[in-house]
């Protein structure tokens, strides 16, 4: 298909189309004369893919480049490939201290050995919090961590099921790609748990207040 | 303090600061003559909170005004105060429809009567995910939904054992930052929780491997 058809199946208009070709995120198109490029199934996938990082998953464009790199360039072992798509999803690590409280706290997970770049996210994550007024104890940190070891359990199980698993890339694009799109989804979730826990919670208390009155 | 004060006291840059002041995120100062206000220990507070918000957890400044004013004005009763801090966090309803296939996964988790705006975000990361190639099936939206109600449970336990929520400001503004401002923590621990599980499987083959060559 030509560009005004790519522009036309993705809606993605022909300027940003351009800005991407330029920017190396989407291959270039077949050249069949000197003035027109003809571009293909894979063209409208990479699209696609590209606008539900930046709009969805709120991905920059250097994100974007990692994570497009990383599938295109999968490393050949399993072992090595969870640092790449690590790096992916991570970014450049922020510029934090590890407090040995943090680093307690995971122990107690029975994490250790944590990936470095993870960690200097976490802990410019939780520096965050507390710069809020909000600090995250201990405590609160082990709660969390076993929840989301709860998810990342489902995540690698349901990696391992998954067939496009059995080429290097397609696992890649699975672990990189689908942790990156359904971290919205948990937080969503999570807005969803605290509504209805709370609901349980406050609503059965005041009909146990309405009770008391009567 | 003065502004410059003020601006030394929290690294804001005193253009910054007047920007925030005309958006009404920061109170005025109280002017104790006609080209000079004095400021105190709430606004370096409130200061470090539009910073964290808006550098930290990445909010818009719409956003960060809807968190200020949900904490300068909290609903009297505890029941109205979880809709205004879902409101204050979740922003503007998405233009989604909610699919039936969401609404069941839900209905098996025990919710029901779902806020419709935490709702429309839910669909709308789904259908974000769904663009990339990446469809959340029914099975890991329960999954998900189970480890985030326990993150839900954790927070609601937390807030009532806080001395600082016995007032409505103290309370919102706990459940609307403390929010906020962790769910980058969720995604960092994530991070960390995918690498730990990965490396405790992967490696563990690799040492099976290895025995079985010798």
């Amino acid at each position: 298909m030509r560009l005004a058809e790519l522009c036309a199946a993705t809606g993605v208009p022909s300027a940003t189309v351009k800005y991407y070709l330029r920017e190396g995120l989407l291959p270039a198109g077949e050249w069949v004369s000197a003035r027109r490029a003809e571009y293909g199934p894979e063209h409208v996938e990479r699209l696609r893919l590209i606008r539900a990082l930046v709009d969805g998953a709120q991905l920059s464009i250097d994100g974007v480049r990692r994570i497009v790199e990383a599938i295109e360039h999968p490393p050949p072992s399993q072992h090595d490939f969870f640092g790449v798509a690590q790096q992916a999803i991570n970014g450049p690590p922020p510029q934090v201290e590890v407090a040995e409280e943090t680093l307690a706290a995971l122990r107690r997970l029975g994490w250790s050995g944590c990936e470095p770049l993870a960690l200097a996210h976490l802990q410019a994550a939780l520096d965050t919090a507390a710069r809020a007024g909000f600090a995250v104890t201990g405590e609160r940190l082990m709660a969390y961590g076993q929840a989301l070891r709860d998810v990342a359990r489902y995540d690698l199980d349901a990696l391992m099921a998954d067939p496009a698993v059995q080429t290097p890339s397609g696992a890649l694009r699975h672990v990189a790609v689908g942790t990156v799109v359904t971290d919205p989804v948990l937080v969503a979730l999570r807005r969803l748990a605290q509504e209805q826990e709370s609901e349980r919670r406050f609503a059965a208390a005041s009909v146990a207040d309405a009770g008391r009155d009567t």
